[in-house]
């Protein structure tokens, strides 16, 4: 199995992106990721009540069919409540494109990501969609990575490669966040495709286990978004004999939850205004949702975030968000180990004593230039 | 009822403080509150899972005794994280200060606020004692005031004064407060004084109801305390007919949520880097929990507190925020009103339609000063 950090397209995908104008920069707002032929999708959508517009019209599209060819997203607004009206902007969007392409708006998923509340600007799309379809290529997926993005400082890409029997399948996935990040999922899109012939079944659990070790073992800033979808679109152009869950199930498994896990930790790296990347490992317990529960409240203390930030070893403040997290703690089973903090990377070590269960969650510092990224942000 | 922004201590109550050397800075940092006689006590303490040394040994004596002379605070050294010779330091505390003022140290309450994890300089208390005990005056409490500060910019107190019948009763309280501000409690000391007379169930029950009211109901950065506490010492000094659920509870008890109120608004303006002082009123649910529970995912948000900060009507955050809460909320029916941001004082109204419970939480905004603070605090 092979690692790159880069998007490499699997076989039968094509993407494009093009500026639309509902970024006032000017800069790539709208992405097409494209299968040539229908592909199996599977989604994890956020746990916020609050649900944009495309996620509803996605929902309700996966629930009567799972074979899509087309992704379309938007960036610079979140079509976030954005009540009957957004929804209906959701679904002209997935109409227009559908009619550019020459494929039915059900085999269609729809994402947005931006401001929240605000009308999405139709019109500027609509105009957009034909430049969009003939721009597709192989090599769209490098400006496609770029289109998704916000708030970003650079594009989320990786490719993992292996190979069954002598057939050689690739996993894809770019995304974007960087704010709004906390489990459940973290405030992020994944976008994945792959090649391999997969069973809708292993399908579906490969990537809620995927998403389980990686977007939902990630935080920033605590905030759940209203956007949040990570999907995988499978469309078996590689002609592996199926996956299902007795045949190579474990390896396509891995290959997706390092896929999902390399994004995952960008998002990270990419955390606005963070100058530190924490891992935060908890173990020592009996089951790993309570190390993963005291592993966020940890990851989720601005007292923390703080004093790491300023490479400030109060490690007081570890021992009270851990009390807080709701878990019984008792004071002298408690044992913290801090890597040295003037460094990028920090490593924070927590046990206990009862038991060999564990957890990781990765998070960055809060800093000053947080705050004002955030002020500032409309 | 008449309400005082300054600290007039009650009858038979005296205090003082002294600078024992713990802050290294030579302020004020032991205080001691004093009254003639046995006052009734009653605590409300912090619901993390690690407590201090000093709140282990004050639920230790209020299990076999419910009456009070005395209570003796440092700032400084939070004495938790410290084991079994933290809580060695909290009971060698309480009975330096016995001896000095030939009382039981079964009477004594302690407190500590600070930095979490360090040793209490014990010679240094043992010092100071005999100066404590000798500086006891009325005036005394604008020095106790100070002396439990850490962050806070200045002194919280307030007092309330009222009749039952010809006799006039004083309820005066202090605080301290400014980060690690989350309820269940927020971060926070609050001693009490009242010179009524009531009994030990009507007092207790005041206390749980006023802190509901007043200290659970304001954040700053959503970090809970090891350390927190409020504490009542009613003397009965006035000897007016007592008080119990049938007589004149009504009133001691909506004098004790005034007086607690003030000093929980006080530590919201007090809030580490803050610049605005934010109600988040939440109405129009079956049940004040759930109206509260919204509220607090609100004054939570980092990104709300950004946007506040920036005085950016990103209203959106607000709507991520209460979907996020964990409440059941449809899009439809979520009404978001904000008074104008570029004021001190900022009003956030949300309202949904499902009945005419409510609530109300105080919060501050989140600013690079915070972070600064902060990363520096050890």
């Amino acid at each position: 199995m092979k690692l790159y950090h880069k998007a490499t397209l699997p076989e039968g995908f094509t993407a494009a992106a093009v500026a639309s104008g509902i970024k006032k920069s000017g800069k790539l707002d709208l992405a097409l990721l494209y299968s040539d032929k229908p592909a199996k999708a599977t989604c994890v959508f956020t746990s916020n009540k609050i649900q944009a517009a495309p996620l509803l019209l996605n929902k309700k599209n996966l629930k009567a069919n799972k074979l899509y060819r087309a992704i379309i997203i938007n960036s610079g607004n979140a079509n976030c409540f954005t009540g009957q009206a957004g929804l209906k902007d959701a679904q002209e969007t997935a109409r227009l494109l559908a009619r550019a392409l020459g494929i039915n708006k059900k085999n269609i998923l729809v994402a947005s990501t931006g401001i929240i509340g605000k009308k999405l600007p139709l019109d500027k799309i609509k105009k957009a969609i034909p430049h969009l379809v003939l721009a597709i290529s192989k090599g769209g997926i490098n400006r496609a990575n770029k289109a998704i993005m916000t708030t970003d400082t650079f594009s989320k890409e990786a490719t993992v490669k292996f190979n069954i029997g002598n057939r050689a399948i690739t996993i894809c996935g770019i995304a974007k966040g960087a704010g709004m990040i906390a489990p459940n999922m973290a405030t992020m899109l994944a976008f994945i495709m792959t090649d391999v012939n997969i069973t809708q079944p292993a399908l579906d659990k490969a990537l809620r286990t995927a998403v389980d070790n990686s977007f939902n073992c990630i935080t920033v800033d605590g905030c759940m978004s209203t956007n949040d979808m990570a999907v995988v679109l499978a469309n078996g152009a590689i002609k592996n004999p199926i996956i299902d869950f007795n045949n190579h199930f474990k390896l396509f498994n891995s290959a997706l939850n390092l896929v999902c896990l390399e994004l995952a930790k960008m998002i990270v790296q990419d955390a606005e205004g963070s100058s530190k990347f924490i891992k935060i490992e908890v173990g020592g317990l009996k089951n790993s949702q309570e190390a993963k529960k005291i592993a966020l409240a940890i990851a989720n203390s601005n007292l923390f975030k703080t004093a790491v930030y300023g490479e400030n070893p109060n490690f007081g403040r570890i021992v009270a968000a851990a009390g807080a997290s709701g878990v019984e703690i008792k004071e002298k089973e408690l044992k913290i180990k801090v890597s040295p903090l003037h460094k990028k990377n920090i490593d924070i070590q927590v046990s206990l004593n009862r038991g060999n269960a564990s957890a990781i969650v990765y998070t960055s510092d809060l800093t000053p230039e947080y705050v004002k990224i955030n002020a500032e942000y409309n």
